[in-house]
Parts: structure tokens; sequence; C-alpha cells
């Protein structure tokens, strides 16, 4: 059993790394000063679809790479079998059936687990660097398909040998945008030496979830992968030290697996077999080029309504190691997103309520989503009863109600400039215990979903890792 | 809380229904006796394809129902991204998108759960009826597309209400034979008056269970819902009378979630997480009337080698409480399959060797399945190392080491005679523990992987309702 040994003590080890104080990056301001060294920059500037160099568009339209590998931007028609607000419709969507590594390298020092973490730029990122997992790789990126050096740390995640496995998950990705991508989440302890290269550096998980509080810091691929750490166990709770703030307290009470839930666990699991087992949206291929209300002119694909996104075109000049260009199709959404978790306390024990979703790139009919997933811009001309349920708890939320509220933005390798406002909010919103979309989950359940793949869409994943973030001051 | 109500003591309550003496149908040969009053029949004879009334073909071969609902047969072009044996082959595949509904109610009578299960003829069936869930419904039954009679019971398993859910989860059913298909396998307690209608009867676990261990009686959709019984939590064997049988109290020992195993069940789902970020078989529709090697002839379809399966008509006359006739397309297969696990015994606990499998027709790149699973009659004429692996271990097995030797069908509503001779074997084979293919499993995780869907494939799960059999005497 030289791979995949024990990981029983895990969720006490990472609680270590939560309230660790010193480690490698330790003194007032160290990580800003190191940060402000970081000279890797990738600055992107549009370029017209037309002009990609190693892309074409197909007969039908799509939007290829010449190697075949990577991604494209295919059409798709999705019918609700629900009924629904719009019942059928149209989009581009990006299809990369590859299944990336994003991988965390996990080192102890004096008794505590640290991460290693990279500065990275992204062409989508409208700040330039943000703070990224060790190892964020597609499997293009592993056989160089498109020509870039090695990926450094990757064997790590990639041979089995002397590590411990912490975190080994499939998790899907934006199931609006992309279709049925998956990418592996990893956490990999090691026990030798690792050279710390270029952009990188050792961060305890506290310091981590701190930086999770500042705009625009962390990225998704780190955030997703943190919301998968198995920080949750039997008494959780008791490591931590005893808290004046009730939020807080409640909170940490929530990682606890004895922490009562408001629904057992097969509860929960047989409300997604019923929503699961009813079809939802059925999806289909179809000509990029003949989607109903998008229309390619100026370089670019559009909506006529000027909502959505657009899928434009991006030339990239990424200057680290090396220099190196390229250009690439991205997807441009419109307006700023609204992503939110309301919460409540109950017993002691803070739980979140989440809402089941139907997106058309999931692959298995629905997941768990936030409370609140949309772009509040799109339904200001609509009537009130168009919104979506509980919009406007959040909108309107006391200021001492709102425990988090950063914006973040999405993947800065296909999106470009994707912000969203996440928010955590309390609330004592009376929502029905049976109700067909919501059900109220402890924080302990979110994780024991998050053990697999296709329960909890990306956007909640964020959320929880937000939520993590509050459990350390 | 109206619905989804605790399941903390199901394991307990179960094992209470596993070693029940009495019941409603108690007395030696009780059961018998009540067998032979069903007079329920369904005579299946073959038909030419061309003559099956409410099907047509579309102009690339399809067989269709004229409703479009209910399954069609369709064609697959199935592309293997890591070699092996075959690397592209076409095949014909049951297309039915739709999730049905498996479910067995559960009442106590004396303070011990009962299952009401029915005696179900299917035009498969080589031997009339078998014994069946309460319910084996498809959506099209539910909306009545073939124009039957409601569905006895359904009610307790489509609508919310006092009841108690033990069991509701989604599983794959034949990768090789269905596309995708998923069913809904519930177990529901409730505590109403129940009219036991004919062909209908109680019986304890542990009757259902010995019943398991004769020929061709249990049929399949009982033995999935069975093998997804919460039958695991911890000192579970404690419950149990103490054994003389060593193998029968390994087995106990090795429901009972403390018992250690020789993989945490972090490291078996990094081991799933490793193969499904691999691609393995690429699936695409191709028309049926153009597959490679099938032909259509004789009214029926066939591959030129005279192996693999036929898809044939059948003309079906169902006798029961009313005499209803119709005809549709079955898979016929070519000789008796072999489906087998190999156990061994550590620290007195037992553990099952699976494998892990890509099928085509499974959602999500592959399941864990048997350690054996094949038709040994299509290796005859090639050489040694074409041969499964570990399939002469099953086959060589000394008699004192074979634990388990029965004869069952699949389903017998989509396939006809389909028999598979399952086997359990006690094996001291040597399989490093780092296969990439192979891994030894307590029956408590093979118990926690099947609370989630698309982790173990039906003939797994009939080998371990089949193993839940040897735990009584």
């Amino acid at each position: 059993m030289r791979d995949h040994h024990g990981v029983s003590h895990a969720p006490q080890r990472l609680v270590a790394s939560l309230l660790a104080e010193g480690g490698p990056m330790s003194g007032p301001d160290a990580f800003r000063r190191w940060w402000r060294t970081i000279s890797t920059r990738a600055g992107a500037e549009r370029r017209p679809l037309e002009e990609l160099v190693g892309w074409h568009s197909t007969a039908t339209g799509e939007l290829k790479h010449d190697s075949g590998g990577f991604f494209s931007v295919e059409g798709l028609g999705v019918r609700s079998e629900r009924g629904g607000p719009v019942e059928h419709w149209q989009q581009p969507i990006i299809h990369q059936p590859e299944t990336g590594i994003l991988g965390i390298l996990v080192k102890e020092f004096d008794g505590v687990p640290y991460c290693l973490m990279q500065a990275k730029a992204e062409p989508g990122n409208r700040n330039g660097i943000q703070l990224s997992p060790t190892v964020q790789a597609t499997r293009s990126n592993f056989s160089r398909v498109h020509g870039g050096a090695a990926v450094p740390y990757l064997d790590h995640f990639r041979e089995p040998g002397a590590r411990r496995v912490i975190v080994d998950v499939r998790q899907s990705e934006q199931g609006s945008w992309f279709y049925r991508k998956c990418n592996r989440n990893m956490v990999v302890e090691i026990t030798g030496e690792v050279e710390v290269l270029d952009s990188f550096c050792w961060l305890s998980l506290g310091q981590l979830l701190r930086l999770l509080r500042e705009e625009d810091l962390v990225n998704m691929d780190t955030r997703t992968v943190l919301s998968c750490l198995p920080l949750a166990a039997p008494g959780l709770h008791t490591l931590f030290p005893s808290r004046s703030d009730p939020y807080r307290a409640a909170l940490v009470r929530s990682l606890s697996t004895d922490a009562p839930a408001p629904h057992p666990l097969a509860g929960v699991l047989s409300w997604i077999t019923e929503a699961r087992s009813t079809p939802r949206l059925r999806t289909r291929w179809e000509p990029l080029d003949e989607l109903h209300g998008w229309h390619r002119a100026d370089g670019r694909i559009s909506h006529e309504s000027g909502r959505f996104f657009d899928v434009i075109g991006v030339g990239v000049t990424a200057v680290g190691r090396e220099v190196r260009q390229w250009t690439q199709p991205m997807i441009e959404p419109y307006g700023t997103g609204l992503i939110a978790f309301l919460t409540r306390e109950a017993d002691g024990v803070l739980q979140v309520l989440v809402r089941q979703r139907a997106e058309p790139g999931f692959l298995d009919v629905a997941e768990l989503g936030p409370t609140v997933q949309c772009t509040p811009g799109n339904y200001d001309a609509l009537p009130a009863d168009a919104r979506p349920a509980l919009l406007d708890e959040v909108l309107r939320a006391a200021p001492d109600r709102i425990r988090y509220d950063v914006l973040l933005s999405e993947e800065g390798g296909r999106f470009f400039h994707a912000l969203n406002r996440y928010v955590i909010v309390e609330s004592d919103v009376d929502v029905p215990d049976d109700d067909p979309d919501f059900r109220w989950l402890t924080v302990h359940q979110l994780s024991a979903l998050l053990a697999h793949s296709h329960y909890v869409n990306v956007q909640a994943r964020t959320l929880l890792a937000c939520l993590f973030s509050l459990s350390v001051s």
C-alpha cells in the first residue's frame, strides 16, 4: 500500500493549519512583500475571432484548436422538460472533454501542514495575477499540445509514490458555460524536499483563507480545491478556541459530524434522487452558426438581447520565466453576478440553504447550488414574479447580517473578467422543510457530499470555501 | 418534515428481518404452497422484428415504439482509448432514457420489518414467474404509454407521505446492453394498512435471501434493490448469533463499519477518480442498419461471428387478472455468462475483490464490477493470454471453496433467457495492493458506495445480494 495511505487524521491536521501562527511566510506583511516581487504577468487584448492563430472555424461555425485537443466552442440546444420561463433556448458552450488537475501540494513544517501556492497570471484576470493551486493543468498541458513548458510539480499528482492523498475527487465547473467539464481536485501531502520555484510560496490554511476575504485575490481553482478539504469530523469544533462571536461558534460547531442536522443525509440524498429521476433539461448539439438569437459579428459572437455573454478572441502575452504569446477564444459575461448562501442557526449549529439547479452542462441532471445564483441586472426590467426566489432577501439584507461580501472572478483561463459578488447572509427566512428546490444543510453534510462528484456546483463550492474563511479570526 | 424521516436505526431493524422466524408467511413450505397458487403467466414466442405491432423501424434501422416513449434499439460506435483486444466496435444497444422505479414496500409485523414481494411473469423469464419487487415500473408505465393498467402500490413510492425512506438511489443497469439506463432503487416503509393483492406476499429479509439461493427464482430487480440496503453499521455483527462457520462469521464481521479495511474508503475513491480522469471508451450514435459485423436477417439482428447477442422480436401473452397481449424487441444473449466474486479473509473480516469496468453504456466512465464478468464460451478458441484475468481461478476452484453457485437471469422485460452463473469463491490469489484494475473491499465499503449512484454495476450488486444471503443459515 505505497499509495493512498490513511487520511484518518486529516481533519484534525487541517484545523492545525487553519489555526497556525508563523510558518514559512510569517511576520506582518510578509505575504504582501512577497506578492509585490512577482513579475509574472499576462496581458490580454481583444482580437477578432477570425484572427486567432492555431484556431479555426468549422463549416458550421464551431471554434476548434488546430491540434484537435484543448477545447472548442460549440452550439447547444436546450429544452426544459419542466416548463419554466424559457422552455427552449440555444447557446454557445465550451466543450472540453478532458479532465484536468487542480492540485495543491501540502508539506508539514514544525508539525503543521502548509500549502504550496502559486502567483499565476491568467488572461481573463482583470487584475493580473491571482493565487492559484500548485498545479492547474489540462490534459493538453500534460501532453503539451500547445507547446508550453513542462508543468512544475505535476508528477506529485500523477505518479503514485510516497504521498498522502487528502483530496482526490472530480468536480463539475460552470454548467452554463462548460459542457460536462470536470476537473480533478487534489490535495496531496509529501514528506520529501520540495524546491520552491519562483512565484510559489508556502501558506497555512489560515493564511490562505484570510486572503480569500480580499477582492479578486484567491482564484476559482484554489477555491474549489479548498472546498473539498475534509474539514469535518466528530467533535472537530473542540479543536477551535472558544468564540465570543456566536456566528463563528455555530459555524465551527457545524463542522462537527455529531452536530444535529435538520434532515439526515439519507433524506438529502433521497431528495436529490427524486430530482434526478425526473427529466429537467434535454440538450443536443446544434451548429454554432445557426443558434437562435446569436450572431457572429465584429469578430465576436453575441446574443441579440445584449445579455448573457459574448464569445470573444484574445491575444495574450505572458511574461514570466520566459515570454509566451498565444491567442484563444474566451467567454466574456455581461454584468456582475450575485452568488449567495443564506445561513441560519439552530441549536447552536450553522445551516446553509442550498438550491437544486439544473444547468445544461451538468453530467447528471442537477447539482446543489447556492441559495441565489443569478445576474441581477437581467431582472431589472422584468416583473417581480420573474425574479429568482430569495434574490431580494439577499439584496435587502441589513448590513449587520452580511457575514461575507467579496468580489471574486471565475477561472481566468476561459472567462474574461467574469466577476461575481459572493455573499453570505444570516437570514430567518421561512422555507418549508419539504420544499422541492431548497434544503438547509449543515456544513459537515456539504463536506460529506463533496467526497463525491456531481453533487455541489462550483459556485456553491466557492461559497463553502468563503464560509471556511469565517472560521478563522 | 413529513417526508424523508430518519433512517438511523435501519441497519439494526434490517438485521431483525434477516434473523426473523415466523411472520405472515411462516411455517414449513408456506411459501411453496403460495407460489403454486400463482396463476399469472407470460408466454413469449419469437416473432420477426418486422411483425412487431406498435413498433417501427426508422429510415436508418432503429427500432422505436410508435408512442415515442418506452425504449428503442439503436446503434452505438465505441472506441477504446486504452487499446485493449478490440479498439473499436459497433453494436446495437437499448436506449431507455427514462428513470423507472424498482421499489420494495416494507411494513412492520410484531416489531419486524417485512417486504411486500410480487410473483411476476416477464416474457424473458425461461421459467415463467419470478419474485420481483413490489413495484417495477418504467415512466412509460406511470403515464401508461402502452395502455396497461395502473401499477399497484406505485403511489407509496411517488408521493411523499407518512413513510420512512430506507433506500432511494439511482443505479445503472447492464452497460453492454443499455445506454445510460438508470433505475431508482427504493425501499419505503409505511405504517398504515396495506391490502395484499393477488400475486403479492410479505416475506422477511431472511426468507427472501434464502430464496436467492435457488435457481432463477429471485429476479434481477429484487437483487439490485436488496444490494442497496444499508446493511452496515458500527458493531452490526454483534446482532447476529455467533457462528461456528468462520466464513459466515467473517462475512458478518465485514458488515460492521468498524471492521478494518485494506484501503481506507478515501483511497478507494481516489483510485476510482484516477480511473475516471482518463478517457476509457468514447461512444457515438451510428445508424443501426450500418453497424459493422451486424446484419438484420430472418427477422432478427445478429453478429456475423455468432457471438454476443441477437436483437429478436417476441409476442407476449400475459395471463393474470386480465389477459394482455403485446409484441416487443428483446435482447437474447449467446451462451451462459459467468459472474464471480473472489473473497478472502483477513483479521477475521471478509473482503471482496472488485474490478473496475468500462462499459459503453455507463454514464461516468467506469464502475466497480465483479472480479470476473464474461461469457467463458467466447474464449474457448482463443489463446490463453486473451482470457480475462482470474477466470481460471474461478473455473478451477475446489468445490469446498465455492460458497455460492446459482444460475440467475437478468431482467426479463428486456432480455430473453439471459442466464448467468453467479459464483462466490474463497481465494488466496495474490493481487498487488496498487493494482490499477482490482481492489479488495470490505462489505461495509461496498454498502457505503451503494448509497450513491454510478459506483457499483448491476452484476456486482447481484453478487452482493447473494453474499448477503450467506449471512443467514
